[in-house]
């Protein structure tokens, strides 16, 4: 049988903000056998990933594009890979049966032929949770607080851990994850209308003239803990703010991402004086905790202490402006795009 | 016995680059004996540390001054407390005798009066090294090299080692560390002059007009350590020379000390992607590894592996202009200022 598979791809490079304009929706016939000697999986994709990282990939050149496979140079024309949850139409690897669920390295197309070696996996029949919840709290996102906080942060019992796009796919979940652990939690984000998620504090950034005054507000002991997903103006601000032996974990830095003169520019003397460390990482360098994550979190969940706070469009054409959003701050946490009925 | 106890201290708050002319020579009346009670040792200072980092005590504000005893803020007309190493005159303290040597937090001053607390430690009357190693290769400097690049570097053999201010009291030692390692170790210094050490390579950061290119071309396969005394554009240049996992320490920012304006700013994609790890750290924390540290180089020294490049001025009234110097770059190596003869 053979389809006709739509695709969104980059009308161009893109520079600074994106636009839904800046995509195209395109197809091509797919056909969903699987040749003889083919290892390929063929999945229907049921709900895919929208994620700020994907606009590096989508530049002329970032320093990004070198170094992670999952991060490399989009092209114009090209399909755009993404983290995702499908059912399987047709298998060549004796891994994967037909109508099985999977999560893995999909794409922004209703059909992902998936070659070997790209990132997939069986979903459990036992996991009696939402699908979406594979690409949200239990999938990419998830291990991205998870790991970030638990591997790069270091926690202890009582510091004080400051978030920021606390409303965002993975700042929601490490707040959670920190209140967890027994930490004074505050996150900041774009707006009021988001919530508090248990935090012990938020605020909104933009009602702020001074980052500063404001972080020293909420933390008149400190900050132990940052983990970063803006960069800029507000990193700065929390080293500035940091206790001797602070630790931030940078996990993104999404006001840099659409204005590269948005280069943070912490103080040095700070980061040297009072011993910071700031380091930057990447999930899936911490595949190895994927099953005490998987377990740890599952188990929040189904004691209700902790929640997946999920933003979901539907259809294909609704993934540019879903995009877009994200660095408007639309997104009220993990911003997913439901492409067909489970 | 009493003597007029000659002593510097700062006219004023130094912003911007220092001068001799920033500083006075004063004296005060000492009484060379102890008073029944008293813990004080008395000690005649020998040599006496000439370090950058003074230069951050001595403005109206920086936020070093917060965080490290030794780094608090120096006021005008207040006596300046340096590393150094003398010999007692008098103590009130049973560890000390009359005549024994010594290393700790001495002054720019003829005599200190050692406060009980105040680090302090006897020189073992069986090394046989020059005084003044003590206060250089065996004292605070080698600790930071050392304690820097062991700790916060965490080294392999063959990995490719980056090192600003390599002719600086630390920078010289951390290069030789390095290659004691089994590294590829590359200096940066101001000068020509200045020699190689013993390093793979070494170049004069005046004489490159882009850094970035500069660093490609000294590390074609990137750079896996870098050891910063410098800061600023060099910090931006390294970064973006590095190597995936690639670490930093930040042991001084010499180029931010009389400009605030030269603040880095490291793009935070490449940590985030390539994993960098950015950490300052003070030496003084790692002191449970002082035996160590002089065992490894008392031995690297002995065996001719390892050599003290040191910048000796002469008498109290040379230490504004060796300090002034060290924003120059003039000293090669650790500068020293002698005050009396051993």
């Amino acid at each position: 049988m053979e389809v006709e598979n739509r695709y969104l791809t980059v009308k161009h490079h893109i520079h600074g903000l994106p636009s839904r304009l800046d995509f195209e929706l395109r197809s091509a016939p797919l056909t969903l056998t699987i040749p003889p000697g083919s290892e390929d999986v063929i999945v229907k994709n049921l709900f895919v990933s929208i994620d700020p990282y994907q606009i590096n990939r989508m530049k002329v050149h970032n320093s990004s594009q070198k170094t992670a496979d999952f991060a490399r140079q989009l092209h114009p024309g090209q399909r755009i890979d993404s983290f995702g949850v499908g059912r399987v139409v047709a298998s060549g690897n004796a891994e994967f049966k037909k109508d099985e669920l999977v999560v893995g390295l999909l794409g922004w197309e209703e059909y992902t032929a998936v070659r070997p070696g790209t990132m997939l996996t069986k979903i459990d029949s036992n996991m009696d949770f939402p699908l979406s919840y594979h690409v949200s709290i239990l999938g990419s996102s998830g291990l991205t607080a998870y790991a970030g906080f638990y591997e790069v942060c270091d926690p202890k019992e009582g510091e004080k851990v400051f978030v920021s796009a606390a409303c965002g796919s993975v700042g929601h979940l490490v707040g959670q994850f920190a209140k967890q652990s027994g930490c004074y939690v505050v996150g900041c984000a774009g707006s009021k209308k988001k919530e508090k998620l248990g935090f012990d504090d938020a605020f909104n950034y933009k009602e702020e003239t001074d980052l500063r005054s404001a972080l020293k507000r909420y933390f008149p002991d400190g900050i132990d803990i940052y983990f970063d997903n803006v960069g800029a103006e507000m990193l700065e601000a929390a080293v500035a703010n940091m206790n001797a032996f602070g630790r931030v974990a940078l996990c993104g830095a999404i006001s840099q991402y659409t204005d590269a003169g948005k280069q943070a520019a912490p103080d040095m003397l700070d980061i040297i004086y009072k011993r910071i460390t700031i380091r930057g990482f990447l999930a899936y360098d911490h595949l190895s905790i994927y099953h005490d994550f998987v377990s740890a979190t599952s188990d929040h969940i189904r004691h209700g202490r902790m929640q997946s706070l999920e933003d979901v469009s539907h259809g294909l054409e609704s993934v540019p402006s879903a995009f877009a959003g994200l660095f408007r701050g639309d997104n009220v946490g993990k911003k997913l795009v439901q492409l067909a009925d489970i």
